[in-house]
């Protein structure tokens, strides 16, 4: 079963890409909050289509709270909230049916299922079953906000170009959310240029290509997190995996720990004015499986958009032999750039159902 | 709560590197399975120290199974077993309770648990409880192996020394097999002097030096794993994180595919003698969550052993003052190099617990 | 957290009785499968009120399916249905926030949750939840039907009065299928004539009164069930008590065990064309929590309606003072009779949960 | 899965009755609590065989804590207890595993398990797993006692003799107490007399005979369970059920309730000095799920020993033909009285586990 994740706060996403609605049930968040729902709104448009960079499908994206939630209050144990499915145009999809595309779903859930999945828009597979996501995680960062925990991220890279250093021990919030307005949130404008003219290039090319996400949390209280199987990176790497497209994740310095001594990757301690950090932050907030009070930091690799417009390798299901492909449609370019308030949405929701437990 | 995990085949780890015995209880195993118990010892050497570049601290690791298995046959749905710990020489550890190691869980513990928790050895965080895991994994290997699924896995790198290549659409397991029965398990002979040279350094300088690990799995079933919350990346990665030191978790071409456009990156079908695979592996066998039928391919980073002879700087607890550390004894100059069979141990639980539910 | 429950077959509910919709969301139902929505909309009928002996309010409860339904055919892993709220009036309500009602929720609600759940209709106690409990498990019956298996249940008792008694080892189950279609549900004519006689006398005097409610399942494989902690008594006992009012369950013979000697209560074996069964069916058809192939049976004994129009003594929370209360408004003289459905859809979506992982 | 549960404190039983331990691994005990020995010890005993009216196998019961306890205090987050089986002979069981005993799991396991499963002693069904349950039980009750909750029980009912009446809304604890050090634990001395005479008369017949425990748990605090799913009727009735033999279970006045108006069932409030109170206790301390602060009362029916001395009808496996079974050994001839310090054991540790997210 997959639909539902999460201890103290539970959540269970519903739907898919062409049916009628797409929604979450949630259970478990405080009583009486109350959702700042133009921020929540806010929050959405960053991960919904039609910014420049992202394909053309219009969707609103509209939130409805259906049940548990009265004039943006809590009021029951259990929310529902659904997102309207406008565009069904699905004839594209037809073909896939016999003619899997590379690197996406179809195949194995033809498979997996006998072809009794309506796989329209990749069904459950799709990644419009991240905007629920969006919104319990909207939420959940609004409340972490008012308990002084703050979430943010960024693109760290896209193809080559990677942006600017950040110093994962005092990462500068208000910056980051800052970059989150733009196309391309990234902090250095030379590296943005190059980014919007790469992208330019690549849907020319009717291509597309990968990227890396950082993402941030800060004010963490020290002791999330249980020893053994429960530690954060645990419960928020396997969350993060359930995006679509995620191929990676690295803690603090992740990849480049292979690198390094341990005089060099241990965070060494320090104290000033009886408050205890470390003095690196190499670590990403994160020891044992446990926050450590340092910011929590991760970083996600996003594969290529797998829709592209060039013709590809398949093979008929039916026929069982070779056949080449064409994707019709817009597609994104660089799927990261809609991925970012996903991530956030994930880290705030794993870091709220740790929280709560305190 | 953090010692329990899996659906199908539960396993419940107990113990600490101090206590009497460490262990595991797991419910699910086929009953009537017959477990090769040279083989099941032979895999558990291949965690323990002892070895070359490994700590010298001897611990038999002898597997006793209390309950369940009679004979080498599984009899009950639960079987129990347990090592016992024979190294009870805590001396080395007081001074940590007042001045915690950098990079250990030594102060999230103490303020996590108030000092309750009985810390000698690292208490619940210590590499120690991965030897239960191995017993498990062992088992679930042999049982893997029986349905034709092998598991096995290398060291990919280490500083900057780095393995070659290996076709991840098709590894040869046998070699991968061969290559752990050395020091220094990886495949270039040149690599691996150059790796023997390089730890010999690392330990005269008392210090230590990350890796990566890089494991396959091959006659894998199509359709394993569920879409949205439960696919093979996320639960494969949320145990793999349960091991103490893993700083990152790459699938397929992993933060490769940061790099990459999908015209590259896509795995294209291609069908022979009817026969459906793809042309590339850089998925790492796992497409929407689910398996293709591909190898399974990961890699797993691991940061530098955090017990380094090095003068470090920590502070006292007590007196909240800084203060230098210096760790006293023997530790594994790389943890990676005794963290492959858990690698593959993980692997294998989580492979046998989706088997089971197909 | 409260809302969802199942492993194979996961089921989340969530709303109130006074918002906008309530609704559930199934993970796990078979693909393909096609639902009868008329047998639905007959079955959900059964729990709905405004029958005779049931209270007056009028709800639709119309079952719409937003999500993995098209054409009654089931096409995602994840189904959501809805049910509209139609009846919002809660002025009677407002009095209860102060003056709690003798045996609801209210007082225990308004301590957990700081005055912060909206109670209206009870909130997320109320029995109005039970309905998307019938939405799927009118959809579990059908598919177990497919099966071979049938599920049906009768009124035991109301009051002093008692049904006939049934031969548990071989109930007729057409007998019982159609004795639902009665206002009141149970075998012997007589005994229907007494009960109505009762209700109509508890009705005048605005009172309520308990009864018995008796649940088979015949077609059952032999084996069901885990030994241990996950025996089919306590999977279904577990969701049994989540129905508002039930105060009791008992498996086959029940509390009348107690009186019974091991030789009087002991099923002998008994064969015959080589096909095994129990001369008597005392257990209920669960050995060891696991089914032994006997028809399954179970009582579950209700409380009378808690809301009753006659004056109950009571406080008012605010000033601290014993206050008298009188419930306005009409209620069910006996809530048993319309939780029956309820009864066979909880049976029905345990069983289907376990008979998946055979 | 059927050897773990739990949510804050988690359990996981494993062994059989035959093997070499069976034993328990609890995840979540308060760290740093001192267990009282003796007092465990006392409590373990009140289940042990070996007493008057109960089976004559001499099992010592003694706890051995082999991880996570260190001089009776609790130092880790697991702990494991095992007890050693000292009762090996199985020469009477052979015959079983061909012709199944009446009322037992022999015939469902073998089924269920191809007959891989060593059903000696019942295996995983005995009911000599209630052993670790009444370690961690015993453990959770005295955690509890240290927080103003008691637990007692007492025999209600054997056969036909029913004990006196205790007022549900205030029980007398320490008399609850006190009675359990008798061999059969009721309150009244008559009743007393009449059921030793009457399990006299039931050993010679070598039969068994049935019966009825309560319990009691009070110092509760308000607010304790969810709605919906997890009321602690649901979590406590899935535990209990667990136990071999238990038939039925009723809270407060339980199948009492079916024959009751309302104004008599429900209970009104009383307020005094301004402490708020019910003028009964007909809940048995639990509405909507939720505690309400008053005592918790439970009544659970076990039926009389499956084992018994006489003749019966069985079937042999292999031949497919009617046999007669006598079971040769000496059995409880009321395995209820060894099952009242069982009943308290889940009972605490269901509240303990509840009253931790509180």
């Amino acid at each position: 079963m997959s639909a539902t994740f999460g201890n103290n706060i539970k959540t269970t996403v519903f739907g898919q890409s062409h049916g009628h609605y797409i929604g979450a049930v949630v259970d478990g968040l405080p009583l009486g909050f109350k959702i700042d729902m133009d921020k929540l709104e806010e929050f959405m448009r960053r991960r919904a289509p039609g910014k420049k960079y992202t394909t053309k499908r219009v969707e609103g994206d509209n939130v409805e709270f259906i049940a548990g939630v009265e004039d943006g209050t809590i009021i029951s144990n259990t929310i529902c909230a659904v997102i309207k499915n406008k565009d069904h145009n699905s004839t594209h999809y037809e073909i896939f049916k016999d003619i899997p595309r590379p690197s996406h779903a179809d195949y194995v859930a033809n498979i997996k299922y006998n072809g009794l999945m309506d796989m329209r828009g990749s069904g459950s597979f799709s990644g419009r079953l991240t905007a629920p996501i969006c919104i319990v995680g909207g939420i959940a960062k609004q409340i972490l906000q008012e308990r002084g925990i703050q979430i943010a991220s960024r693109l760290k890279q896209v193809g080559s170009e990677i942006d600017e250093a950040i110093d994962i021990a005092n990462p500068d919030m208000e910056v980051l959310e800052e970059i989150n307005r733009k196309n391309v949130p990234v902090i250095s404008e030379k590296v943005e240029a190059r980014i919007e003219k790469l992208l330019e290039g690549i849907r020319e090319e009717k291509d597309s290509i990968g990227a890396k996400i950082e993402c941030f949390a800060t004010g963490i209280p020290i002791g999330l997190g249980e020893p053994n199987q429960d530690g954060i990176e645990s419960i928020l790497s396997s969350r993060i995996f359930s995006i679509p497209g995620v191929r990676a994740i690295e803690f603090g310095l992740g990849v480049e720990a292979a690198y390094m001594k341990g005089s060099e990757h241990n965070d060494e301690f320090k104290i000033r004015d009886k408050q205890v950090s470390t003095m690196t932050n190499n670590a990403g907030g994160i020891v044992g499986g446990i926050s450590n009070g340092m910011p929590i930091n991760f970083t996600v690799t996003m594969k290529p958009t797998a829709s592209i417009g060039k013709q590809q390798r398949s093979f008929s299901m039916s026929k069982k032999e070779s056949k080449y492909l064409q994707i019709e449609g817009r597609h994104d370019p660089c799927i990261a750039i809609r991925a970012l308030p996903v991530i956030e949405a994930v880290c705030a929701i794993v870091l709220l159902d740790l929280i709560d437990i305190l």
